[in-house]
């Protein structure tokens, strides 16, 4: 018997490993490392925005990282419409960073809620164009189905607004949207511990994007591995099949126990 | 920089495991087995009630464990009173099984929620005879205080209903009961996944006691392979300290990107 | 077709009003006054610790309403075991303010969540003596059914704490509670908004208690008003039986409209 | 003291009811009548799609309303795209129905959510025409902006999908988009019991729209009754100002009491 679960692929990219982790607010950068270790994250996301696009290679962070080991995930956070993202994008990808891109357009500062008609312009533009685009969206599932149609390589919908620790705020529509989706499920945002973790993997989607619930713990090293075991438990337990919800009691031991056969 | 967690101790006994496993209901016993060594369990519980207490080495399942690696917690499931309780308690430790003892008492057959008061009596008689009583009782917390001051070693409320996979209906009690609990505090019947076992570690408590959502799950071994991570899981959240929930949205990376510095 | 609800009977008492209110923590008598009228409770509580028992009729508040509209429940409050309470309530009735008693015993400052050993003592103690007796208590199920079999005339589980404002913390118990109850249960205790109110009507029980969510809000009288109308609600909602829960959508009028017939 | 709440008013239209009512799925045109009629509800929706548009006047059930009583809501339910909404619209105004209009759009059969990106254009274009523009959209708080910002004169979220029953999925979201919106927020679809109504109430939206909870309950005159105190409790309490949560208790009689001063 084998606990191996089904491998997640994007874009023809096999990852183990379903966390996907960013890399800001971290205490410093010794902890935000040793956390990435720990995280066994594949994919890394970061914003692009006012970056030294010259010189990437330099950065202090991302020199001391094993550029083979990962694979980065620019995202265009900043930007308010398709057109900001759009220009983001091909800069990340003209400076050799990447051509995956997180699409993440907000015009709206109190929640950082992502824009429906802007997200979708931009997705589709980017896929047309050659980019692995990984949107970040609201979880309506009208919108992800559109996401999907026009182009992106997987659908990232968030549980509640970036850095709220809110958790999945309607865990209904993500199940719907893991349901119907013909492309990998990511969640992204708002989540706030490993319950929340759990939770959504166990509704059926394919991986989990975080940043501030670690970067910000009070252990961030120790909260990177509690996240990769949530994701691992919350993988296994939707493999594995839950029981269904009663009413009512069942004796789980009356009749049937080990001694009194 | 280090991982572990400090250990749970019961009556003296050092346990690695924070999982205890019951063993009824399992499809058979190379299942049970399978799961049981997965789960890495240290503390079993079976129903003693018609049991062939004059030769409980020769059970059909218990024979193939190394007593050694485990410690048994013989349950009273099927008692309906204290002095039912109380009776069985006394043949258990009679045949040599062990003087740990589930008080499980129940005259409700819908429910088989526990009789807080016949608890209560059982629990303080056995104490004060040396067993070591874990009580599975109520979340009221009044109560837990009363258990644990009747002599009980560890207390164990419930989630929910014995068998339901309802979940922890009161994570408010359950927090409460852990947070000002001088024994340790394990939650057992009622859980359904692993999503639960993550929610009530988070809340503070020492271990989670389970048979049915492993047992009857469609993969009792995956399941209990599951469960075991999300007990880490759990533990390590709760050690590492979530971020703080907030109404509005904070930039994860707008201006403190990996790149941008 | 009427509206009609079937009517709650305590001890043989008909109440046309299901709403139990506490008379303790309003701005002032005025504001106490119009929301005790508005709210249209038949049935008023209040602590009879430090009463100055030889002239209640000269209570500053008690003096302005007129006693024959309404049922004193006097409460324990500040009783912290059964012999206490036992005491205060043979005081309250030989003054001539009531022979219904609401046993409420707590040793819990933080909670003040209620004995269930010492609650169970003194109601079947005080029913014994002909009191009416309406014990707080915690939602154990078991328990409440242990109170109604010591002679409680209803019995009062508690939504959540006092004064939190937390809600129903544990639908699934009330529910179970009112389903198997043979006396009215009255929830006391914990509510918070009318939400809360509808919410535990719709679960079948018979009245709801409350002091602060009416004392303590912005505006006391709208409140007790919202209140009423929120009990009303949920009782009227509970009988005219809602519509099952399904996982996807029916169409309300894609081929049943008004016109198109 | 007054009771009054502020009106709510819709292209200026001042409504005393914020209870908007279908009409589809009764039992029979007699139930209907007397749901109508209990709701006190202003505001009356039903479906357009294949009405013998050359007799409105003439159909079975309208008759018998006295139409300047009721403002008519008409939907565009059955359209998949914004063309096939508009064109409904136009059919509705042209035969002297209305000049308000429901724009209902979904193109997926299993769940009837609304398409965000053609319930956008079919808003503008229609608000631009001069319609009284009602969308029903998703509860992304963005799109409900843009849709504001597209000319509609009320913002309709959903709570769950039509039909099911399933409550507000997401609390936190329709309070959001109540608390930023500058037209009236009405709750519609998806709510189940006067629990649900009540709780959307007190997050701040201006009315809430019902079809199957109260059709299809099983006493559907009750029901209406229901709703229609569930619509007043909660707006009575939203204005009240509830108290807020706390965590621990706090006495409500202790030093308080009526009698006690």
């Amino acid at each position: 018997m084998t606990m191996k679960s089904s491998k997640l692929v994007i874009a023809g990219k096999e990852l183990s490993s379903r966390f996907f982790l960013g890399t800001g607010r971290y205490p410093n950068p010794f902890v935000q490392n040793e956390a990435i270790r720990v995280s066994e994250a594949e994919v890394l996301t970061f914003a692009i925005r006012r970056v030294n696009l010259d010189a990437p290679s330099e950065d202090a962070i991302l020199q001391h990282l094993d550029q083979d080991s990962f694979t980065y995930l620019p995202n265009t956070s900043g930007a308010s419409n398709a057109e900001e993202a759009i220009r983001i994008a091909r800069l990340a990808k003209a400076s050799g960073i990447s051509n995956w891109i997180k699409v993440e357009i907000s015009a709206d500062e109190k929640t950082l809620l992502p824009d429906p008609i802007e997200t979708l312009k931009a997705t589709e533009t980017l896929a047309n164009e050659g980019f692995v685009v990984l949107p970040y969206t609201s979880d309506d599932p009208i919108l992800c189905r559109k996401l999907e149609e026009a182009g992106a390589a997987a659908v990232m919908p968030g549980g509640a607004p970036i850095g709220t620790g809110l958790g999945v705020l309607n865990p209904y529509n993500i199940g719907l949207i893991a349901e119907d989706s013909n492309v990998p499920i990511i969640v992204d945002a708002g989540l706030g511990s490993a319950k929340d973790i759990v939770e959504v993997m166990e509704l059926g989607v394919d991986g989990v994007l975080m940043n501030t619930p670690v970067a910000k713990a009070k252990d961030p090293v120790k909260m990177a591995h509690a996240m990769k075991l949530a994701i691992e438990a919350g993988r296994a337990s939707y493999e594995a099949g839950r029981i269904p919800k009663k009413k009512y009691a069942t004796a789980s031991s009356g009749y049937e126990s080990l001694i009194s056969r």
